[in-house]
C-alpha cells in the first residue's frame, strides 16, 4: 500500500480526494491536515475511514514527511509555493492541486497571481498533470501541477484539432459554465445560497487566472504563440462545468472528418467520451465521475468561413480536480490507470 | 378602461401577461382563453381579479371579438396564423406573442418552421414590437409580432454598434444561458426536475428558431445581411436569460467610447440599463421586472484585432415576453409607455 | 403622502420592505440607513426610485427623526429596543420587524435572547402586529411589534379554531419548512449556495426563538397558558413558508366544519385565502405575494381521537415580514388595507 | 460470480441499482430490461459496463429465466405480481423494490392499493428486507419484499424504542420531507422544473399508500395495532428523505437513556449513524451513499408528559431503494454485507 498524505484536507476538493482515496485499492492515507478541524477524527466524517484512530492534524511538515511517500496539495496558490519546495527536497513525490506550478513562465505567474514565484527553478522539474497529454512525462514526475477545473474542460476540448492547420487562432472563444462548488468552502457574500440560487451570471470577463494556463498548453499543441478568451459564468448548482468553445476555421472541413480526429485522439483514453453525432454533453451526465463528455458541432451559415463549436462536460470536482489527482498517482505508482476512478455518473 | 382578451391564458407567458394586466391601472381583462381550464373561475386563480364572475373560456373568436379591442394570443405558432388574420379583419389589435408574424420573409419562415404561412400579405402589416427600435411604428400597428425572448435579449445587447463602422459581422457569436420556463408548462421528460436540477446543457446549435429573427433584426440595424451563431443553454432555475455576446471588431476602439454609445443610445428608454463600466449583469437582477441589464467588456488581449463582449439579462417571462406586450399595448393606446410595468426586481 | 423611512434598509427584509414601499400610492421614502451602504445613490439599485437624490445614510436618530413621521426598523435584535424607545419619545410611529417588542413579558425575552430588555415599561404599548387578530388595536398604535415569519404562519393557521373546545392543547406541533432568506444576508457557511443546495435539515429542535411567540399568540387566542412543540427546517430555496401543524382534538368534530370556521373566520381578510377541500397549499403560490394559504385535514385514523391537520404557506419576506408591515402601515394611517399589496404570486 | 438481472432497468431506480451493480466484486449483470430502451447498448449509457454487448432487452420472462440466479424487479406494482411468482416457481430468488409483497395481509393490500392481490398465499413466502431488522430471516429467503423509501426512513428512526413501554402510540407522528426522484422519471406536469423548484408542499395527506407499510413494521415491533400519521412533502432537490418524527411518551425518561438505546440498538449495524447529541442529520450529508442518519431530541417544555422527536436522513434512492436491494442479496448470497456499499457520501 502507497503511503499518501492530505495537506488542506477540510475543503471541497480536499474532502472529494479523501472520498477517493478512501475507496482506493491500493493506497493507505496516512495523515490529513487541516487547520479548521484538526484533533477531530477523520472517521467521525468518513464513517468507512480505514483508519479508526487517523486524525486532522496541523500542517507540520517536518513530522509530516515520514508519514507518507505521495502528498497532495490542497492549500491555497502561494502557501504551496513553499510546502512543494519543501517535500520535493525531502524525496517526497507532489501532486499539487493548486495554481502555483502550472505556469512555466515565473513572469506570466507574477502577472496573473500579483506575487513573485520564489522556487522558480522548481518550475522545470513539474510536470502539468493532463494525463491525456503528458502521460509519459507524469510516469517520471516527481512534481505534478495537477491541472484548474477550467483549463482541463478547455484544453480536452480542442486538444485534438490544435495541431491541424485548419484551426485559426483568432480568435477561439471559450465560454464557461460553473457549478459552485468551484467557489470554495469558506463564507463570502457572492456565494451565498440566496445570491447564486435563480440566477446566472459572468464574472472575471477577461481577468481570470485560468486564461494563461489555457494559452499555455493550447500554444505548446498549436506550437505558436496565441491568446484565446475565457468567459466563465456562475451556475446555480454545486458540480460541474460546461465549456462552449467557438473555433474559427481557416479552411472548408466536414464535421465527420472532425469528428473522427477526436474518436481517434481520444481512443485510447478511459476517461474521455466523444459523444455522437448530435448528442449533448450536459453536467449531470458526469456528475461525481472522472468522466468528460465531448461534443462537435459545426457551424455552416456564418459569413466567410465556418466555425468548430466544441462543447465539453466534466465534474469540476473530480475530473476538474480530485479526480486527476489520483490519475496521476496512478500513472506515477504504476497502479491500473483507472483505479478507483470507474464509478458511474450519479444521475439524478 | 381598454377591453383586452388573452387568448392562450394558461401557459407561463399567459399567466403572467394575466399577471401584469390585472395590476394595470388602464385596462380591463375581459376574456381569457384556456382550452385546459376553460370553465373556471378566473378568481380562483387569480384572488384579486376585478372581474369575480370572469371564466376562462374556449376559443370562440366570434364572441371573442365582440368583448375586447386589443388582443394578446399566446397561442403556439402556426395556430396564432390564422387567429391573428381574423382579428385584423374583424377591426381588432393584435398583440402575438408567437412567431408567426415576427420574419419578414414568408419563405425564412417556412424554412425554420416547416410549414408554409398561409396570410403572407399580412406580414407586411405586421410590427416587430420592440419598443427600443420601433416606437413610431408600434404606435400606429394594428399587429405587433411581439419579440422571441433570446432575440430580445440579443437585439437589445447588440443594437446600439450594429451601425458603427467598427462592427466586424465576422463572426458574431450569441451564447445564452435560459432558465427553463421558456420551454412552456406542457409535461416532457427533459425538463423534468431531476432532469434540469444540477445540471447545464447546450441545445439546438446551429440549429434554433430564434436564429433567423436575430439576424433579420442585427442585418436590418447593420444595413447588410449576415448571419450570427446563436448557442442557447438551458440552466437549472426557473426565469431569466443571460446572453453573452462576442464583437469582433474592424478597428481599434476605447471601452469608454463603446460605453457611452451605449449610454447615449438608450438614455431616453425606460426598461434598458446600462450598468457602471465592470459591473456584472445578472438575471436576479432583473428578476420579476421589464429591466434590461447591459454591461460591456473589452478583450484586449487576443491577436489581431480585439473582441467586445456584451452581456445582457432579462427576465424571460416578462422583458422576453409579457411584459413587452404590455409595453406595445401602452404604446399602442396611448398609456404613460410605464404603466403596470416598473415593479422593481425581487430578489431574493 | 405620508413621510417614511427605513432604518436598516440593506438586508433582504429592509430590501422587500423598500421595494413595496417604492410602489406603494401614499407613501414618500425620505430615509433609509445602511451602515454596509452608506453613501450609495438608492437609485442605483431601484431604477425607479421616485426621489433620484436619495441615499442610503448612516443611523443618525437625531437627524433621522425629522426626515419622517412613521419608521420601519428592520435593525437586529437588542439594537431595536433603544431605537423603538427614542423614536417613541419623539412622537414617531414606529413599526419594529426585530422581535424586541414582540414578547409581552420582560422575563421571558430575557430568557430566549439572552438579554434584558431595558425598555419593558413600552412593551404594554407595543401591539403585536397581525391584522388579522389585531386590527383594531394596530389603529390606534404608536408601537407595532410586527410579527415574526415563522409565528405568522403558525398564528394564521391555527387562530380560527384555538377557541374552540374539541381541541386539545396536548401537544400541538407545529412542524415547519423554510426557504433560506429568512436566514438573512450576512456571509456565514452553513447558508453557503453549496452548503444548502440539494438539502434538508431541521434546526434549533426545541429552541428555536420563535416558539415563545407563537404560545404567547395561540394561549391568548385559547385563554390558557401552554407550551407547543416547533420545529423549523432548511429547504433549498429563496422564499416561503410551509408550516404542517398538527392539533389533537378532544372530541369528533367533522372537516367540512372545521373548513366553514376556517372561511367565516377569513370571509373578510384581504389577504387569507382558505382553499377548497383537498387542495394543497404550496410556497410558490404565495411566492412575490402578501396572500397566506391555508387547508385542513382531518386524520380519522389513528387510534384514540382524531387529529387535525392544518397546513399554511406565506412569503416569509412578505407575509411574514415585509407585507404585513406595510398592512399594519395602511392600517395605522387610514390607508386602503389593501394599498401597495395586491400583487398577485409570481409563478413560476 | 452471481448471474443478477434488472427487470424494469430504465428508471432510476433500475438505472441507480444499476450502476451499483456495475461496481459489485461479487456479481455479473447478465440481462437489463426496458421496454423503453429495447435494443440499445447498456455500455452506451453505462461506458464502464463490463460486458460490452449487453443490451437492454423487452421483457420475456421465460429467455430470461434462463441467463440469471437472482432478480431484482424495478417494475411498477401490479406488473410485479405476477413477474415475482413466475420467477419463484422457476426456482429463482427475487428482490421485488415495488410494494407487491410487502403487505402481509391481501386485504390491506386491496385497500390501499385498489386491486386485488392475485398470489395472496405467496405474501407469506415473502420477507420484508429491512436488513437491521430482519437479517436471519432475508438470508433463507427466496422473495424479498424490498421495503418503501418513506417507510425505510421511519422504521429505521423508530425501531430501537418500539418495544419499549415508555412509548406511547397515541399518536405518532412522521412528517417526511423527500426529493423528487421519488417521484419517477415519467413526464408529469406536478414533477416539471418549473413547478418543483422554489416550492415545497405536502402531498396525499393523510392517504399516502407508504402509511399500511409503516403501520405494519411498527406494530409488529410494538406487539400492537396501532395508527400512525404519516404526511409527505415534496421538496426541490434531486435526492433524499428527511423524517420528523414526534413520539409521545408515557412517562418520563432522559434523552441520554435513549440516546444509548439508539447506540446500542444499531452497534453493529455497518450503515445506520446514530448522531452525536445535538447534531442535525441533513440529506446532503447521506447523498449517493446507502448511510441512514439518526438524531434524538427531546421535547421538556410540551404540558403534560413529553414528546421524543427523532430525525433521519437518507438517499431515497439507495437506502430507500436500491442500496437496500443490494444489501439484501448481498445477505441472501453470502458476500460480505458492505460489499458494493461502502460509497463515501458525495458533498457538496
Amino acid at each position: 500500500m502507497l503511503k499518501v498524505a492530505i495537506l488542506g484536507g477540510s475543503g471541497y476538493t480536499g474532502f472529494e480526494l479523501l472520498r477517493l482515496l478512501l475507496s482506493h485499492p491500493e493506497v493507505e492515507v496516512t495523515a490529513v491536515t487541516s487547520e479548521r478541524s484538526a484533533g477531530l477524527l477523520i472517521s467521525d466524517t468518513f464513517l468507512h475511514c480505514r483508519n479508526p484512530h487517523l486524525k486532522f492534524e496541523s500542517l507540520n511538515l517536518k513530522s509530516l514527511a515520514k508519514k507518507a511517500d505521495l502528498f497532495f496539495l490542497c492549500l491555497p496558490h502561494k502557501a504551496s509555493q513553499e510546502t512543494v519546495a519543501f517535500l520535493y527536497n525531502a524525496g517526497k513525490k507532489v501532486i499539487d492541486l493548486s495554481a502555483d506550478y502550472r505556469l512555466k513562465s515565473a513572469r506570466v505567474y507574477s502577472e496573473w497571481y500579483k506575487i513573485p514565484h520564489r522556487y522558480s527553478p522548481l518550475l522545470k522539474k513539474a510536470v502539468y498533470g493532463l494525463p491525456e497529454l503528458y502521460r509519459k512525462k507524469i510516469k517520471k514526475a516527481s512534481i505534478i501541477a495537477n491541472p484548474g477545473c477550467y483549463p482541463t474542460s478547455a484544453i480536452l476540448g480542442l486538444a485534438p484539432i490544435m495541431g491541424e492547420d485548419f484551426v485559426s487562432t483568432n480568435t477561439i472563444i471559450i465560454d464557461s459554465k460553473s457549478g459552485t462548488s468551484g467557489a470554495g468552502r469558506s463564507p463570502a457574500q457572492p456565494f451565498m445560497f440566496c445570491e447564486v440560487n435563480e440566477s446566472v451570471k459572468a464574472y472575471a470577463v477577461t481577468a481570470h487566472r485560468h486564461t494563461p494556463e489555457i494559452e499555455q498548453e493550447l500554444s505548446a499543441l498549436k506550437k505558436e504563440n496565441f491568446k484565446v478568451i475565457f468567459t466563465p459564468h456562475l451556475i446555480p448548482m454545486d458540480r460541474g462545468i460546461l465549456s462552449t468553445m467557438y473555433v474559427p476555421l481557416r479552411k472548408k472541413i466536414s464535421l465527420s472528418n472532425v469528428q473522427k480526429l477526436y474518436h481517434q485522439f481520444y481512443r485510447h483514453e478511459p476517461f474521455v467520451r466523444v459523444l455522437q453525432n448530435g448528442r449533448y454533453p450536459a453536467t449531470k451526465s458526469v456528475k461525481s465521475s472522472n468522466f468528460c463528455d465531448i461534443s462537435i458541432f459545426l457551424d455552416e451559415r456564418s459569413r466567410r468561413g465556418k466555425t468548430l463549436i466544441i462543447i465539453s462536460a466534466i465534474d469540476n470536482l473530480i475530473k476538474g480536480a480530485s479526480g486527476t489527482a489520483v490519475h496521476n498517482m496512478n500513472i506515477m505508482s504504476g497502479f491500473e490507470e483507472t483505479a478507483g476512478l470507474m464509478s458511474t455518473p450519479a444521475s439524478p
